[in-house]
């Protein structure tokens, strides 16, 4: 009955209903789990925005193309994606993540709603796993902008200082906390011109970057 | 005429030939060049690849298959693929690149290759591209060996360690050079049971430490 719901939302029917229920399976409840669809569905997702945003976009260059495919397909999108099918109510999870929230957590939706995508390929085809996926990005498609999607933070920064005729930003490590398969980078973001530097933290030095960027670009704005 | 032996290497014409031809346009003859069929060829390998190995391997978890998957896409595979394929003899390339022998470099032809395979589902569908890559690839994927080319020289390390009792290899990054945009890492790689210490440079944190785990592991079987 419940998985009923989901199907219409999702705007099918499995045939083979089992795969719908394994992509619905976070780890922490057992095997067989949605980890391998979780794969799978992935690079199906990348490469149907993909060919959609190089339709719809005949003449933006492959790096706006790549951002604007980075913003479609990120966890953030993807468990807006997810809350709006209500995955969280569907979502078989062990006793620990229950009770921490699991079904609420966006790496978890967004794992799940990948996992989806994996299981209709494998259900029915590519042109069937496309059409929902395309059916699910519609209003997402629909209300891009790609002068502004486009552009990530770092790039945003880079462009405003370069209308003013200001000197580009630097970038610099200052630390790196942590063992190695968790890692904090701490980024420190300098425009001397405006003497503005400010930092940002992340698991990644791009996403410290970023988020450097971030904070520049609210400093320099306000100049 | 030289046109149909690349065809017959690929096992399929194109209904569409200027697609073909964009797909070998190397940026630096001018436009349109083959940069933005190369984002969406990239997308569709990966999709394609990932597919094909969730059927072969059914019970390799997603990291082995994430892993057996990047040796497969990565630049080196494709421009041997791309030698095979004999592009080089094909490519439309700037003065500049031509002089420099561009039409040799890897780089170069690997992204062609992507190209190619993004031209080929514009000119017919999801379903051509995955024949023919599937077919560029049937060698590859016979010959693969999942106990060896899922690991990286850090699980390798790490498993030659604990098959003999000893404590898992710390990774330091100990220096980080250069701009943003081009870094140099330097990781040391320390196994304190067996007193080894070895350094790796790389791009990224990552190859830096798969450098330093390849020195140790050399170090760790000379013991």
């Amino acid at each position: 009955m419940k998985r009923q719901a989901l199907c219409r939302l999702l705007g099918r029917d499995f045939s083979q209903p089992e795969l719908l229920q394994q992509a619905l399976t976070h780890r922490s409840y057992g095997a067989p789990n949605n980890e391998r669809l979780e794969f799978l569905g992935d690079s199906i997702l990348n490469c149907i925005i993909a060919a959609r945003l190089y339709q719809l976009y005949p003449r933006l260059p492959e790096g706006d193309l790549s951002r604007m495919r980075a913003a479609l397909v990120k966890e953030q999108t993807l468990a807006e994606i997810a809350g709006r099918l209500k995955l969280g109510d569907h979502l078989m999870l062990g006793e620990g993540e229950l009770k921490s929230g699991g079904f609420r957590r966006p790496s978890i939706l967004a794992d799940a709603l990948e996992a989806i995508i994996g299981a209709a390929y494998l259900d029915d085809g590519f042109i069937t796993a496309e059409a929902m996926v395309l059916a699910l990005y519609e209003p997402l498609l629909q209300a891009l902008d790609p002068k502004k999607i486009a552009k990530d933070p770092k790039t945003q920064l880079q462009e405003h200082l370069q209308s003013r005729k200001h000197a580009l930003p630097q970038y610099e490590v200052v630390a790196i906390r942590g063992e190695a398969h968790d890692q904090e980078f701490e980024v420190e973001c300098i425009i001397p011109d405006l003497d503005i530097r400010t930092v940002g933290i992340g698991h990644s030095r791009r996403s410290a970057e970023q988020n450097a960027a971030i904070a520049a670009y609210k400093a320099a704005i306000n100049e």
